[in-house]
């Protein structure tokens, strides 16, 4: 991918709608599981900012002379400051450069968007946000289950294990009761402490609890494990790649679940 | 539409790995915010049994050939049971069609999924899950939100206001606590009960909450209320079509939010 002519291209030449800077999300992986929205603002950018989850595969559908870049944020690994970012965007976006800030999952979940827009909005720059699919949608798609089903659960509680400070403190105590069912972001390292909260509140240790990673793509894993067993079967398996964890959601057994998901292994 | 052929066409000319049946997400609304995995599965389908809630956009992107069979729920209008539901599919199936099970939103959520892949399994036919945008992160993308902000939620509750047996009980006290936020998914009707709940435990009647109907389509209106007013804007406006209510989140202000959404109007 070459370095595009810094001309302003006319705004009406744009296949979407999009201000000066179009915050897409790329879904969970798999480029299929890009909306049609999404695939036209790649097509259509001048410039790419790309978290370090979204694949390559998706890459792949910019704009031959499109700049892509990097601006990953791993939680324990190398990454770009959040400011370096903001700046990063705000100045590409003055070049008269439509700008597509790409996101793992949808923009709206766990992904700073608030922040990004914050400081265009400081500097009067346009912008606008194409939805994608969450990865818990598409983590519970891999095991074959609902994150809501009637007589199970009326309410869903999404959650992320990991904050900037270090593990998320949350409403542990809500949670370990019956019948509650999470989809946890960043949940993987902080499993032994998840694991630690919910028991203390009671929490029943044969509750299901089950990782996907890398939930929808090639190298898609599953580890269905329980509340009580969570850290030495996640020490056991040996998880690669960013991970959704499902509190209170088991694999669905029948074998026909597998119709599509051949491509993970069910631990 | 006509009626296709019952011929059973070669798997093998499937565009998507699919099983015989295939539960796909249609997104909030917008054609656009479809999967490519969705379109093509359109694309492919003989069958189609799809949700009042898919728009006719959408449905015009089906194979000309295919039967495009309506089995609406609506709250409180007219309705196809879902033992009626469950019995087509697994007809169409066994006739060697590929058939779509078409859901608004993301299958997994609020959708009823597991009642049709019980029915299936009973009958040992294969399917296969296609994940899309749900309502909420289509709803908050409309008011320039995101719907985990650090700082403010590192958590965010998925309820829905209406269940079977009338309005939905939750865990009201939880969240009428400072700082909570929810997607209420079918909570307009339930709204007055949803605020009797929470200000009789205590939360503060000030909490922003905005109704965004029709996300992402042409008719697409945003209410913007809180908590204490709820009820009697929600009179005052009339909002027509689906709606998402987001509890604990404003519309973004700055008028450069405005920028792609300006198919509807800021109440």
């Amino acid at each position: 991918m070459s370095q595009h002519s810094t001309t302003a291209p006319a705004k009406t030449e744009s296949l979407i709608q999009c201000g000066m800077v179009c915050f897409v999300g790329s879904g969970p992986g798999d480029a299929e599981l890009l909306t049609v929205k999404a695939v036209r603002a790649l097509e259509a950018a001048d410039v790419i900012l790309h978290d370090a989850l979204v694949t390559d595969e998706i890459l792949a559908l910019a704009n031959p002379e499109a700049t892509l870049v990097a601006v990953g944020k791993t939680g324990f690994g190398p990454s770009t400051p959040q400011d370096e970012i903001n700046r990063l965007i705000v100045l590409y976006a003055y070049a008269g450069l439509r700008v597509v800030r790409l996101k793992g999952g949808d923009p709206a979940i766990f992904a700073r968007l608030d922040e990004e827009i914050a400081a265009l909005e400081l500097e009067d720059i346009g912008w606008t946000i194409v939805p994608g699919v969450t990865a818990a949608s598409a983590a519970v798609a891999a095991i074959g289950q609902s994150l809501t089903t009637r007589g199970r659960n009326a309410s869903l509680r999404i959650l992320t294990g990991h904050v900037l400070e270090g593990f998320a403190e949350q409403d542990w105590r809500s949670l370990s009761r019956p019948g509650e069912v999470a989809a946890i972001y960043m949940g993987k390292r902080a499993a032994r402490f998840i694991q630690g909260r919910l028991m203390m509140h009671g929490a029943d240790p044969t509750t299901p609890v089950t990782l996907v990673s890398n939930a929808s793509r090639p190298d898609q894993h599953v580890l269905a494990s329980s509340l009580g067993t969570l850290s030495q079967d996640l020490a056991e398996a040996e998880l690669h790649g960013p991970a959704l964890t499902l509190y209170g959601i088991a694999p669905r057994a029948a074998a026909s679940a597998l119709t599509e998901i051949r491509k993970q292994e069910v631990s």
